[in-house]
């Protein structure tokens, strides 16, 4: 079976960040050429690349662009160093982002000390990054697969597919795999207000994919999961801390509570960079408050009367007790234990 | 304190049926005068005229409307029953439609074995079934004050406001009264994808009353309630079945659990008329199906990319054991014993 997955990021021949606009989507298919840092960043803040995984990628690709493009000299590593700080402060929820800008820092300042060209040595980390996160998706889809029943009917929420990652996705992945493999469920896909990243990005990669979908309004996810047929809830996540709180995009609570009303079990799907040791527990992840905007209307058009207030947190957190179990690439753990899992271990040696 | 609340509905001088056009709020505060009973039903269908007291009022008005032009003889009554069945058709979750309808049929063939005026019979039962709602708003929102901390947080959905019914709604009554005694609270509005009657009516009203609150998208409401401020969840019901059962707009239901996942009392305020002692549960209520269009998009504008699929029905039903109380403008009764109270033994005798 032909699975056609899209790609939300390349490189240009010149090692210019080429990423697909997801502002855009599903209207316009378009491809932007991110010359500078400043360009990366801004992509980043406006979510026209966006997901966990992807924005430590892009961000680490923007880093080994300013690198290849230095002059070389000491001038060079500080502006590296800088590139990684402004990237760095570009979205506050998604522990991959630092994660990412942690490993390009080393590998800079290992570089300069051994005297290697910094331009090679970020692009090849980089790729490196990126190369890591695909095999991470690929682990993840078939350690996952092994939860979903083929045919069955899978909830997720946002978007954790392949616009959100280097590879398959991760909520997504485990779909991907079992439709290659013929046994193709069906997903069912909240909307995911106020961005709408459920309908606009989940369903339209889905469709591309040949997988079918249902797109539904936020507030049908209880109503729909009543209905006895899904089985099971598998969502991606932003950050997870020690204790296995996992904080995911805005509504991932309310659906992980509906689950446990249901009896459904509730999955994460999530690459090693997404455990925070250093965060104990859910209530400590800063959780980014996007502009009112977002929420009083679409695209402009606005839909809430002037003058009253919004709140627009772009995350919330679901705590451990309510998450069935969390698929890394290492293998499938209780949130307890995750923090204990081998791929910490790894990550902190 | 002046507090001015919008008015959705009234007679013309010449007794065509005068409605706020919900669909364009708040952009555009716009009247029609609906002069057929089509126009009336159409009017229903597409939402211009929503809330599930306010239909059966304007279905009301509708029949008396036709009454009132007739040209008198037998076919008056065949006209006004016709009406009567057209009238009924257009929704079929709310049960004071059908509840109203029959109580103008009822007095149309009254009217008639007694040899009266047709006309003024049946704007006179419209003028009273709008006057009792009146009234009922009026002690729904006396006998849910006393369930509201002054100067609290409640949260609502969708809109049971002013806009919904004949008077000063039943959800927001108490909201209302509260202000009017100067201990207003905070109200909490969840948008209500897919047509934002949160965000586009309940907002509004409330920001033109004078009382302070805050928008959030339906994603947001079980993270919102976690942060422990929310004193009371109060919302409208279009039927409650004779076990407790209530059918209210979709997203109801989610935000039930996540009352219960917090301990906050979730309140359904309504009047007499919305209890069926016909429909034993909840389960057997009719849930309307509505167009595929309102999810996949925003007025026209699609976000949802073409082939997928969609599920839209406009309401669930929260399981009688979730709901803490129900207000009637007869008492407050625990949903078990709705069926059993005063106002349904009035209604069946």
């Amino acid at each position: 079976m032909h699975t056609c997955i899209p790609s939300p990021i390349a490189w240009t021949p010149g090692h210019a960040v080429r990423i697909l606009d997801q502002t855009l989507l599903p209207g316009e298919e378009a491809y932007r050429d991110l010359e500078t840092v400043d360009a990366v960043a801004e992509a980043i803040r406006s979510l026209r690349v966006r997901g966990a995984p992807l924005i430590g990628i892009a961000a680490a690709m923007g880093v080994g662009m300013v690198a290849g493009r230095g002059a070389g000299g000491g001038g060079q590593l500080t502006q590296i160093l800088q590139a990684c700080d402004l990237l760095a402060g570009t979205r506050p929820t998604a522990v991959n982002l630092g994660w990412a800008l942690d490993r390009m820092r080393q590998r800079a300042e290992r570089a300069q000390e051994r005297a290697e060209n910094l331009g090679p040595a970020l692009i090849d980390e980089a790729d490196a990054i990126w190369e890591e996160d695909r095999a991470m998706c690929q682990r993840i889809g078939e350690l996952g697969a092994t939860l979903i029943p083929g045919g069955g009917t899978v909830c997720t929420v946002c978007n954790a597919g392949a616009l959100a990652t280097g590879g398959i996705g991760t909520a997504l992945a485990p779909v991907y795999l079992l439709h290659q493999a013929g046994r193709t469920p069906h997903v069912l896909v909240p909307e995911t207000r106020p961005l709408l990243q459920g309908s606009r990005l989940t369903a339209w990669e889905l469709t591309h994919a040949g997988v079918p979908c249902t797109v539904i309004a936020d507030g049908m996810i209880a109503s729909r999961l009543r209905l006895g047929d899904v089985a099971c809830v598998i969502v991606g996540a932003d950050r997870i801390a020690a204790n296995g709180d996992v904080a995911n995009k805005i509504g991932t609570y309310g659906l992980a509570l509906a689950a446990r009303a249901h009896g459904i079990p509730f999955y994460v799907a999530a690459p090693s960079s997404t455990i925070d040791p250093k965060t104990p527990e859910g209530s400590l992840i800063p959780i980014e408050q996007r502009d009112e905007e977002e929420v009083a209307g679409w695209r402009g058009a606005r839909t809430a009367p002037a003058g009253v207030g919004i709140w627009n947190p772009a995350f919330d957190v679901t705590p451990a007790e309510l998450v069935t179990a969390i698929i890394t690439e290492s293998g499938i753990f209780p949130p307890a234990e995750v923090a204990g899992s081998p791929l910490t271990a790894h990550r902190s040696g």
